[in-house]
């Protein structure tokens, strides 16, 4: 439902949500098929350190820990009360958790808008704001934080710990984000499934996240928008500090429909433009692709803004260089001819490749490639105050020493973090390039295995300087 | 140096370029870090069963094996010569091959006309056409096959067996295709590098790959196309009996300058659009990023051509299918309602979903979908006879068992795969979505780890029919 501005009960109590003392599970189960029993078995097994009732009419013990007949019958306060039982149950739920005095509660059980039901779903949000009793969903996968081990609702991973905060409608994105994040070093502060989000709102979170200090990133994944003004309103007053990143489905002709029977989600009347206008007027950067919402998230998450288009290319591949710099002026932002940018690079560049390679920039420096010269190269880049952002490129030819060259970068990236400069790599090959990738980006390195994706996530630090010139 | 159609003398000897019964390596070398090191190295650690003869005026043996003076100092016949040693010296090389009635060289020296010794690589060139010696390269880094245990280059890796023959100018970038063969079971049946293409061109190899058995799909990345007409040419006399995938790099202003650099390539003049009229004459799928030619050349490879665009997308993850049918659209083949394709398929597929599924297009069987709900799901769109291809998506949830669907996924397209529809599925998570991918790839099954990546896919193989049609 319809909120005009992040509301501040809303925000302060959203603490409750990712870092709980105490959780009711309603619904708790003792088959291990049902919602309710991944819900207390996520939480044990990754190790929540606060208290948690399970409550079931139905049964004395479940997983081990005394389960109660009501939120009502708990002896303790609740922080949280999650809610697993069908939909027809919930409306008592939420009145034991307001008479108890909860102080979020989360509604995991689906069949409400989404089937036609919005009267019965919004005969809820409106009993919870009457309470002042924030509602997260209903239909939703659950949230968590990799730095509290809290694992709260139907969801097999915990992600890494890293900067990108990821509120999204959709569960299963979320989940599919949460695994990536396992397997390919996409760390995150916290994570949030939104589901039909009745009443707590992207704008909520988005707040949230400003205040969270292991969120450097915003990344909201987005079916439909009840509250564009409040969202909006949330993503002006958090972008001069943190990037928030959006991607908007549902635009499609048929997508209206698939967003609305999957998260109730309205977009009759909207389409892509309308929205671009809403991420311009919030500040907020819009991916195409999932693949680019991760991509640029990672980026914005770990490197500064990117303070003008003098981007050089360092590769041992012509053929990256080539992918890359097609690729930059399809996106609007071609490369500028070293010479152009900096004369005196070229020669100082020179040094650290042989005759057949390329000054032009890309700068290649050839299959041959050395990890002294890659550092040479490197450094006489990135200390060059005609230049603003650095992207490293490793192919694996026989002779390139990949773990090395890997090395090198971290050393330089490191030597050199003071300037400012956004420095991202791109490492296109086999198993030796995704180790590489892994390191570079448990070293604050935003770093991927094709070309496009690395300019990608350039172009996006670029964005984002201009995001926060123009909002000032 | 130009040509106007492929030569069917070179063609026949790109046997000795691929399945040589021996090969003369001149410049072989003692030192680990040279290339006349690691080409024998290659060949004998990956399994060569020929005969190697390394050549170097300097030493008795190398690698353990009698070393030869001049190629004409080798006692028996010589299929291939590899050349490495330095450009002032590939001349001489070249004519004790032609004295010694060679088959085929190839020269993986570099510094012609990449650094302006155009003259110089063309005197070469005319002086192998002159003596019918097929020239691959120069400026190049090998070639091989998976089914020979054949790695002739310098490569570290050989790719997994499977479909895709691919003919890359780049040999960074070919590199990173195999190194990624390995990581993500992309199969390839050959693969070359052509650097400059001084002689040989890409229309030859495609020629070639006509008629090798192992090949069904065959992939040109194109720094720039000297011999179009030849190209169009060897394009339209296969593309009947197999696709053909094509990204040409270099169309940028800055790309035009670095695709010269690197293998000589030339575009001034030629821009996308350009190369757009060229490959819609020839016949060949164009792809725009290296992801998506990857991608599209491993559907290609793996199934059949798609009839018409009804296509159902079946998926636990209402947010997947939204990315897809989104993206669908964003490409120009919006996916229809499932009602429009097929009413009566609604029912039957709603047999295996809860009630908060939905029957539209994408189908979302809901993320508490069981592997029996996938199988009855999945049967009942191939087998419908309105439709003509089907994405399968899985998102893992706590309650998705990930191996147990990718079974069924096989076990469901070996049983219908006589009805010639293209199956593709789409695997968005974590290691266990991984794995999934790399078992359906090896099934035949072309997957992808986002739903963008599989959309890309369905749609080439709509393109090929469209292609296979107008070729007709």
């Amino acid at each position: 439902m319809k909120i005009s501005a992040p509301r501040q009960y809303v925000v302060d109590n959203l603490k409750y949500a990712l870092s709980p003392s105490s959780i009711a599970v309603v619904g708790a189960s003792r088959y291990s098929t049902k919602v309710g029993y991944k819900v207390i078995e996520g939480l044990k097994n990754w190790g929540y350190k606060g208290t948690i009732y399970p409550v079931n009419p139905r049964a004395e013990k479940i997983h081990g820990l005394k389960a109660y007949k009501t939120v009502m019958d708990i002896p303790g306060e609740v922080d949280l009360v999650f809610v697993a039982v069908p939909a027809h149950l919930v409306k008592m739920v939420l009145e034991h958790a307001v008479a108890k005095k909860a102080k979020m509660t989360v509604i995991a059980t689906s069949a409400f808008k989404e089937i036609g039901r919005g009267d019965l779903q919004n005969r809820l949000t409106q009993f919870c704001r009457d309470n002042k009793l924030p509602l997260i969903g209903p239909n939703l996968v659950g949230m968590g934080s990799p730095y509290l081990n809290f694992n709260c609702g139907f969801i097999p991973y915990l992600p890494i710990k890293g900067p990108v905060a990821m509120i999204s409608q959709s569960g299963a994105n979320l989940l599919a984000a949460l695994g990536t994040s396992q397997t390919s070093h996409f760390g995150m502060s916290f994570f949030v499934g939104l589901g039909n989000k009745a009443d707590v709102d992207f704008a909520e979170f988005v707040a949230y996240g400003a205040k969270d200090p292991n969120t450097k990133c915003i990344s909201t994944y987005i079916e439909g928008l009840d509250s564009p003004e409040a969202y909006v309103k949330a993503c002006q007053s958090v972008v001069r500090e943190k990037p928030v990143v959006a991607i908007k489905v549902g635009g499609s002709k048929i997508g209206v429909k698939a967003a609305f029977a999957h998260t109730a989600s309205e977009n009759e009347g909207t389409d892509d433009a309308y929205y671009d206008k809403i991420f311009e007027k919030a500040g907020a950067i819009r991916a195409g692709t999932w693949q680019e919402f991760l991509d640029i998230s990672l980026a914005l998450g770990m490197q500064p803004e990117l303070k003008s288009d003098n981007v050089v290319m360092i590769t041992n591949g012509g053929g990256s260089g080539l992918l890359a710099c097609d690729h930059f002026e399809r996106v609007g932002m071609p490369l500028t001819e070293l010479k152009d940018i900096s004369p005196s690079l070229i020669q100082k560049i020179r040094a650290y490749m042989p005759m057949f390679g390329s000054p032009l920039n890309p700068v290649d420096i050839a299959g041959t490639a050395s990890p002294i010269q890659y550092k040479g190269a490197f450094r006489q880049a990135l200390r060059d105050p005609n230049v603003d952002g650095v992207i490293g490129s490793i192919c694996p030819t026989a002779v390139t020493d990949v773990p090395a060259v890997t090395d090198i970068a971290i050393e330089i990236y490191e030597t050199y973090k003071h300037l400012g400069k956004p420095f991202i790599m791109e490492c296109q090959g086999g198993g030796e390039c995704n180790e590489s990738i892994m390191k570079l980006r448990d070293h604050g390195i935003p770093a991927y295995p094709t070309p496009e994706q690395a300019v990608n996530a350039m172009v996006a630090l670029r964005k984002y300087a201009k995001i926060k010139k123009m909002i000032g």
